[in-house]
This record gives C-alpha cells, sequence and structure tokens, in this order.
C-alpha cells in the first residue's frame, strides 16, 4: 500500500527543546540540567510502559524537575518544576520545519502528531507556529493508555486514523522511537540533524534525512 | 510467608557511579556526561523493553556513550566509549555498603544481586571488594530475556531464586525499579542516600531507608 500518512513525533523533533537549559540555569542549577532533565523523565515514562502501566508527561515531568531542584539546592522545588514544564509552552520550532511541513503537503501527504506529552502542548506549538491547520490529527500516547515506544501507542494512532501501517511513515529524531514504529510495521524517517551514526542495536530507518525539507522529495 | 532474601539492584546501588565523571572529563568532554550518559543508556535499555526486547547493557552503553563523544567533538569516539565502559570494572562501592551486608547477614537471610548490567560486571565489584562470599547468587536480566522494570525481570530472579514473591524484597536507589518489584508482590526496600522525597506517582516503598545497615533491623 502507498504512504498517504506522516506521524510526527514532536518534542525534540518538532520543537527546539535548546531553551530548557536556560529555565533551569535562570533557576540558579546548571543548564545541562535540561538536557539531563529530559532524559530522565522519558526514562521514568518509558519504564512505567515496560510494565503496562502510563503516568502523564506533565506529571512524571514535574515530578522529576522537582527532584533534579532539589537535589541542587532550589528550595520550593516544587514551585519552581512548574516552571521548567511552562517552558515546554513556548518552545521554538525547528528552522526546517516550515519548509518541510509545506513539502509533505504539497506531496499530497496526511500529517498527524503522536507525542508522549499532552495533546494540549503540540496543540499549542503548532499553534503559536502557524502549524496547526497543517495537521489533520494531534495524538497523544495519553489516549492510548502506554508511551512510545511500546507498540500499543502507535497502533492507537493508526487505528485513530483508519490506516493500515504499511501506509504511514514515522518521523522522529530518536532511534528508539522509530524502531518502536518499525516493530509495528511502520515505514520510518530519521531526522538526524546532527549527523550522529544510527546506533547499530536498532532496526535501521527506512529513510535518512538531515533536513525535513528532504523526506517529500525521499517518499516522492 | 516471611522474607527471607534479599534481591539488590547493582549499579548506583551497591556501586558508587561518582567516577564515572571523571572517565568523561578524562576525554576533554564536560563531566555532567556522567550521569547523562547512565540515564540516556536506562532510557534506551528500558525503550526496548517495553517493546519485550533485550539489547546488553555492555551493547547500549558502549553505543551511548560513542555518540556522547561524537556530539562533543571526541575523534575515536567509539574506541573511547569503551574507556567509559572499562570504568563500570572499578567502581567502588557506597561507604554503607559492608557494614550494611553485614547485617543482614547476620539476620539470617540470603542476599543475591538482580542487575540490568552484566553478571560479569557484578561479580567483578562484589569481588574487588571482598563481598562476594555474602551472595548466594549474582544475577543478571541478560537470563531474564528483559531489562527491569518489566515484570518478567523480576519474576525470573524469584524462580531462579525458588522463592514467592512474598518472601522477597528489592533493595534499589532507583525508584522505578522498585516499582516494577512491587507490582509482581515483592516488598520493596528504598535505599534513599541523599534524601529526595519519593516520586508520587510510583507505588510507595515498604521500607525507606538512608543507609543499609538501618534495613536489617527494619526486616527483624
Amino acid at each position: 500500500m502507498a504512504l498517504t500518512t506522516v506521524v510526527f513525533d514532536v518534542n525534540e523533533t518538532l520543537s527546539d527543546l535548546t531553551p530548557l537549559g536556560k529555565k533551569f540555569s535562570d533557576l540558579g542549577v546548571p543548564d545541562w540540567l535540561g538536557p539531563y532533565w529530559f532524559a530522565s523523565t522519558l526514562r521514568e515514562g518509558i519504564a512505567l510502559a515496560a510494565g503496562g502501566e502510563l503516568r502523564t508527561f506533565s506529571e512524571i515531568g514535574t515530578d522529576t524537575a522537582a527532584r533534579l531542584l532539589r537535589r541542587h539546592g532550589v528550595r520550593w522545588a516544587d514551585v519552581r518544576a512548574g516552571e521548567v514544564l511552562d517552558g515546554f509552552l513556548e518552545l521554538p520550532v525547528h528552522p526546517d520545519v516550515h519548509d518541510g511541513v509545506a513539502a509533505l503537503r504539497a506531496a499530497g501527504l496526511r500529517l498527524v502528531t503522536l507525542s508522549n506529552g499532552a495533546a494540549a502542548v503540540a496543540e499549542r506549538l503548532l499553534g503559536d507556529h502557524g502549524l496547526r491547520e497543517q495537521f489533520d490529527r494531534v495524538l497523544s500516547v495519553e489516549d492510548a493508555g502506554i508511551w512510545k515506544p511500546a507498540p500499543a501507542a502507535y497502533t492507537y494512532a493508526l487505528r485513530t486514523c483508519g490506516i493500515d501501517a504499511s501506509e504511514a511513515v514515522m518521523v522522529a529524531v530518536h532511534p528508539w522511537d522509530l524502531h518502536g514504529a518499525a516493530r509495528t510495521g511502520m515505514a520510518t524517517a530519521w531526522l538526524n540533524r546532527t549527523g550522529e551514526p544510527w546506533p547499530g542495536h536498532l532496526t535501521p530507518p527506512t529513510f535518512t534525512v538531515r533536513a525535513l525539507p528532504e523526506l517529500a522529495g525521499r517518499l516522492a
């Protein structure tokens, strides 16, 4: 079956998380806690998925931020953790996103998102950057009942879109996300903006691009 | 049924990972890559567990270290990544471990380990610090076929030890590990050396201690 639908991951794939480092340094702790917090939040959420359970990204992310801030001596860490999560509502999109989305739409593809975060956060990101109308659906694993990369997260998106796995390509910067999608039978596109090698222990992506506009040509 | 067996996590619970930061700084990159690498390696391994798959800690950890080193400009990153993993073979144990292990043994309890890392690494850690003879078994999830916190990792350990979940207490510094053990029916003991609050979204531990020697008294 031909590809009809592009399923986008959101955090770090569409949005640029760099400003989260400043959120931490503004609170008087090292800015490297930005990427460390994101990796730790994913580890916690995916650990629950490994046991078949789900908590929201907001819940886990707030708790993880509060623990990191307290460990680094920030008083009122629970309150300040909220500031970190608020940072998720003000993120830029990567410079290649607008042109890439336009090219994929021009190629006649349907676009949807599937995030481990809340649908409302993705709605806000797309809305703030004038991209919302390009997307048919904005989906969250919160409605799937389990985080990516558990297989049920991807099959939830396919079912909601009314499509077979063979019609869909998952786009993400995170190899573990694409590996999970590949196991459900989806095609995968690795948005490898930094030129890193693919991790040898995971299923190689169907497509690899350095910037999103390249993808439309590859799918044509 | 009375508790007969104490199941220990290994990395960060028995061993002190602090020297890994120096492994990175010796390679000319920031020492915060130590904890970031460990969180990222766990995220990758647990992501595979969420899809029912397993790769070894060594394989994922080496790959993750190589990617981080390359991202920070280290040439020959694949070779240097091996140095980071070698660091796992030379770690100290936390100062409370010797007295804690002795107290638990004096209380008549059987001690085993269950690590997401290789059994050989745990054997080396225990052997180097004169602790090996205190432990009946040194188990790895590599033989379970799946990483913690997937339920099958804990039931593998219980089955191998020939005990019911109600006879065992899991000891770890990582809340996600204890949450997974609790779901199998094991008691749990949180070794909370830093005085952090328990994450609200996880099943509270049966016991919480600041140092391992306290645990024997709590289990008596």
